[in-house]
Parts: C-alpha cells; sequence; structure tokens
C-alpha cells in the first residue's frame, strides 16, 4: 500500500543526522548539565554549542535563545510573561483571529483574568492589515503577537512592517514562527522581532523541545520556576539530546534553506496548479505567492473534508483537514472562517503539506489521486447532484 | 582516569532498551499522535499503551496519567493548577521548608500573587511533624503539597497519614514523587494521593519528559494552553519517543523493585558506614532508614563541600554538594538549613547517590578515596588545625 506523508506542517521525521548527533547523550555523555563534576563538563558544553547554533540561524545572540519543551510552551510563555512583568501597567494585547491554538487560547485565558485582548480580523488570504494594526494601539498595548507564517493556509504576514509599527509605538513584538523557521530567512533583528517562538519538530528534530528568543533587555516574568536552568528563566533539567538533536535540525535547515526553500516552492506549485487545473468548484485558500513553501490548502465544493482526509488516506496520501493539533473538533476551522469562507466550503478542505522527502513522483500521485477521490464524494452528495 | 558517576538524583544515564524502545519513532513512526490519518495511527496507539504502562506502576488509571516535559512541569502545573481553579475559594496552601525549588519557587510567586502559603519546618531528620501539618489547616487551605523523598538527604515522609489528613479535611493532596518514583513502591490509592509529579531521567529514561498524575475529579486549571492533547489539558504535541522511553524505563523500575530497593540500600549502607566510620567529625543528613536507597549525605567539619566536590571528582568520584539544579548558588541549602545545621556544617556537606549501575566496587573505592581527600582538605583548613 502506498505511504505518502503530506501533513509535514504536522510533524516532520526526524533526519538521520539528528538521531545520530543526539545518539551519544543518551547513555554516555547524560550528565546533568547543572552538576560542576566531570559528568557535568560535557553536556554543559554542547549545550552552549547547540544554544550558538540556533542563535546563529536566526542573527540573534547565543544568550538571547531559551529552550523550551516546544512551540507551544514558548507561545504560552511569551504571552503570559510579558503582560505579567509590565503588570498593573500594558494590561492590552493584539493579536490576530488566525493564530495558533497556543496563543488564541492563552489569549483567552488572559481575557479572562482581565487583560484586554485585540484580535486582528484579516483579509480573504489571510493577511492582516496594518492599518487595522495602527488603530488597535492605544496606551495600554503591552504586546503584539502576530505569527510569521500561519499553520493552515500558508500565508506569510509582513512581519517587518509589524515589527516597524511595534518599534515606533515602543510596544513587544512576539511573533510564532513555528512554521516559518526552516522555512523562511528570518533575521530577528533585521525584522524588529522581540520574540519569537520555534519548535524543533517541524524542521527534522525530536518531538519535546523548542525555543524562544527573547531580545536582551525585554523584561519577561518566568513562566515555569524551580531550579536555576536556562539563566534562572526556565527551570527543569536540560533535554540534552533534544537540544542538540533540535540544534542539529537547526543548523541542517539553515545550510541549504534557500535550495530547500526553491525545491518545495516548485513542487508546492505543481501540486496547486495540478489540483485547481484537473479539479472542478476548488479554491486554493491563502496566499498565492506570499505563501509558505511546503503548504497547499484547498476548498472543494460539495464535499466533506474528513470523508475527503479518510478516503484519500485509503490511496495512500496523507493530508490533514485542518490543523492536526484541533482535529477531533467537528467546528470548522477558524482560519478559514476568518478568511471569509462559508462554514460549507471551509469543511471541505484539505490541507497537503509537503517537505523534504517529498519527490515529484509523489506530487504526480496525489494530483492523480485527488481527481477519484473528489468525484466519488461527490457522487454521493445530495448537494453536488442538485447544484 | 575513574569515572565513578555517584549523582543518580541529578540524572541517570538511559538503560539501552529504553533507547531501543524509543529508535524506531524518531524516523519510522514519527507521525503526529493527534493525526487522523494512517501516520497518526501507530503513535497514537503507543501513546495509549504507554499511559497504561505508567498508570499500572502506581495503581492509577489509564487516563489520570498526564504527561509534561518532565518533573519541574508537574510541580508547576499542580500549584498553579489547584489555586488558579478554586479561585477566589481556598486561596492557601501547605507545603514544607525542604521541597524542590520547583514547588517552592512557584509557592512564592503565588504568594506574590496574593496567595498564602504556610512551609512548615521540619525535625532533625527532615520529616514534618504531622501536628505541625493538622495545626497550619485553615478554612481557606486548598492544596497540601509534601514531597515524597526529599532530592538532597533522601528523607520519606509520612506520606500516607499526609494523605489521610487531607482527605479528613477535604484538602487536595500533591506530591513531587521525582526522587521515589522508581525507587519506592507507591500506590496512589492507597495513599489517598490525589496529585503527583515524576520525572522519566530519574528512572534512567530520557530527558525532557515526565507526568502529572491527576486523580479523576480533581479541579485543576491548564498550565500551557492550546491544541487539545491530553484531554484538552496539556498542549502540545505529544512528545512520542519521550513518551515511550519513560514508560518502558516506567515499566522496567517497576518490574524489579523491590530486588533495585535491597540492592541499593546494601551499597548505601556500606557507603554511609564505611564513611561516618573512617572519616571524624563527620555526620549523616537526614533519616537513618527512612531514607532513598541510595542517598548517602554526609557532613564533613571544618571542609568546604565545594572544594570537596572538586578534590574528589579529581579522584574520580562525582557526587554533588547541593541538588544539581542550584549549583553555581553560593548558599547553604535550604533543606540542610532547614534540618538545624549551621552554616559552617551545611557547606562541608556531600551527597554521593548511587544507581543500578553502581557496583561494590565503585562504593569501596569511594570510601578509599573520601578519606585523603577530607584529610587533604583538613589539613589546609586553619579552623579545623585550631580546633
Amino acid at each position: 500500500m502506498k505511504k505518502i506523508y503530506m501533513d509535514y506542517s504536522a510533524t516532520t521525521p526526524m533526519k538521520k543526522e539528528v538521531v545520530e548527533a543526539m545518539t551519544p547523550y543518551f547513555t554516555e555523555i547524560f550528565g546533568n548539565a547543572s552538576s560542576p563534576h566531570q559528568f557535568g563538563g560535557a553536556p554543559k558544553q554542547a549545550l552552549y554549542e547547540a544554544r550558538e547554533k540556533v542563535a546563529k540561524t536566526i542573527g540573534a545572540k547565543t544568550d538571547e535563545i531559551f529552550f523550551t519543551a516546544g512551540g507551544t510552551e514558548s507561545d504560552n510563555w511569551a504571552l503570559n510573561g510579558v503582560v505579567k512583568a509590565l503588570r498593573p501597567r500594558g494590561n492590552h494585547i493584539i493579536t490576530s483571529a488566525i493564530e495558533h491554538h497556543a496563543i488564541l487560547h492563552t489569549a483567552n485565558r488572559l481575557e479572562k483574568e482581565g487583560y484586554k485582548v485585540t484580535y486582528l480580523p484579516v483579509d480573504e488570504y489571510g493577511m492582516i492589515r496594518l492599518s487595522d494594526l495602527e488603530e488597535a494601539i492605544t496606551e495600554d498595548t503591552a504586546l503584539i503577537s502576530i505569527m510569521f507564517i500561519n499553520n493552515e493556509i500558508g500565508t506569510i504576514q509582513p512581519i517587518k512592517e509589524i515589527g516597524e509599527i511595534a518599534k515606533k509605538h515602543n510596544i513587544l513584538f512576539h511573533t510564532d514562527a513555528v512554521q516559518a523557521y526552516g522555512n523562511y530567512p528570518i533575521d530577528v533583528k533585521e525584522l524588529n522581532i522581540d520574540m519569537m517562538s520555534m519548535s524543533s519538530h517541524k524542521i527534522y528534530g525530536p518531538k519535546g523541545v523548542g525555543a524562544l528568543y527573547v531580545r536582551k533587555g525585554v523584561n519577561l516574568r518566568n513562566f515555569i520556576e524551580g531550579g536555576a536552568q536556562e539563566k534562572n528563566r526556565r527551570a527543569g533539567t536540560e533535554n540534552i539530546p533534544g537540544i542538540i538533536g533540535f540544534a542539529k535540525a537547526a543548523e541542517m535547515a539553515h545550510e541549504n534553506l534557500e535550495e530547500h526553500i526553491e525545491r518545495l516552492t516548485y513542487l508546492r506549485d505543481k501540486l496547486i496548479d495540478g489540483l485547481l487545473s484537473t479539479i472542478d468548484h476548488s479554491r486554493l485558500n491563502g496566499h498565492r505567492t506570499l505563501r509558505h513553501p511546503g503548504n497547499c490548502n484547498i476548498s472543494f465544493e460539495y464535499i466533506e473534508g474528513e470523508a475527503l482526509l479518510l478516503l484519500l488516506d485509503h490511496y495512500g496520501v496523507s493530508g490533514s483537514s485542518g490543523s492536526a493539533c484541533t482535529s477531533g473538533s467537528l467546528d470548522p476551522s477558524h482560519v478559514l472562517m476568518a478568511i471569509g469562507l462559508t462554514h460549507e466550503i471551509a469543511h471541505g478542505s484539505l490541507r497537503l503539506t509537503i517537505g523534504d522527502f517529498t519527490t515529484e513522483e509523489d506530487v504526480d500521485y496525489a494530483i492523480k489521486s485527488l481527481k477519484p477521490v473528489v468525484e466519488k464524494l461527490r457522487s454521493m452528495s445530495p448537494l453536488y447532484n442538485n447544484k
């Protein structure tokens, strides 16, 4: 049976070089990096080098990188950390309607605690309007948090311009770059980013590890309290093997970033064009060019997305109907609703995300498979037959 | 050069069976456990089985185990989760003066947010007094959090009795069992435990993963918000390889728990007796028998602990002078101060913790090495020479 993975935005397989880099740290170089004895020396040194590697990929200083357990923790830390450090001043956060739930649910929680949150709307491509952002700013605004690249529809936000607006108003700017990191060149200084969330398992690194970039001087309250790890800012014994693997994956992703983007963009466009041209009543969600190089998100009218996903999976192509983190829910994607789709069309959406192990044959096969799958489902749909 | 590791309470090397259990999940069975397609099926099943395995080791139900990024996160979650779920009622927490910093610093933070915290004192062996606990309870007490086994001096608290008192007063009881889990038989129902923190890397499992046991029915606010993982209670893509490794380590630790405890206890007692009998002006910290099977914590008068640690490390024996998480600090250990040691004596303390790879020869060597190390340091000490 065919097994074609097209869900790279949900998670990626680890590269073998990453596994190899981690392996010695499981059983041999296993010491606690905080230990002052000989078993702690090598892990401590490895931790420093890993931090340096990750910092280099985004133009940050080594001591501006804080390792976490993943993108979700980084997002939670950034939002909670800023407003709680500034309390009672600055009780207002600006974010967007299409953020990942790690941001949205954290913002919802902060609202219940008395903070004010503005959720900026987006246009039909999933882009915020800079004029909306400017208008939303008040004297109480402490933080702007806008994701770099959307996980569902792949839209790339005008991050540099957002950074400039934030800087002009002296407001901290956080971006959830979980999808962007390793798929888009990022220089945090050039883009005026104060804080940025990154995840390892989206870039062929291990699960359970990520980082938060925090510009020197940003006043951020700790999220996890305890030991003195991460310069007293994020407690818990350092996950050395995970961090080593993350750093290796980060390094590899940035060694040939342009090539990676070029290759994926070619395959992505082939996939998008192939699907839109062979299947009628289909539309691309997100922006045509300001887009994640591996993201294809298409709505097929008169079809239910979950059924599409299951039948396509039966053909051997594994995609996603929303973001993986929200599967199990019957509500239509908040992102697809925010770009103005109706419930029916949002429900008929499919996300195929490709990555470094995707071949051109895989793309051809996916295009070829989707047509009969869509036709079969439409043939069973009373809506389609009565259209 | 000799390399004898005696810092198992700081962290442990992974067992090879644990690494083998994890390995397929890095590159082959790599899917997101929340994905509904074929790549998500096997990780989801493996996640269920891992949860079942961990649950079994403590007599819990499968759906009472929530995976986290480690013991520190579990501790943060338990404390924050209870008081914030109950707010505005129940703003009082009872804990002890000798908790791990993951508890103490979290409690300190909650005090700053307006909660009340009682830090119970301990006796000379590091044991809380049940009468103190009873007296500290008020109508506002929402949570009692007392660690199972202390990480520095190894003292085992009267957990069952604490659980009974908590139950009698209808107060939730959390225990930080990071040191106890895998080194002491635990049945959460029998011990009346409502929440319990566990860590993987202390029991020969991977770093960066742990769990919080939460008894069904406990009202606990989420700590990390985002996706719907862990039944909507702990967001973030599941760290499947880490969880698989943790479960394997948990299973192995409990397959021969009695034997493990018996073996370690024998070696521990040999180490303690050997040191106390060969080196004068030395005293054991913690309880002689109600003690972690691998913990030896001894104060040597007229000596500075950091120097002792470094010179001993030079002889090839790696121990700890406080808990690893607080190394780098010059303050004497809060645990040693709480059992009544003077600053000077607390500073001259050494923790040697042994584990499954420690041999009898290692113990003999450590005893043999410490005597000249202590003598050398004392020969340089003006205090010793003037005594």
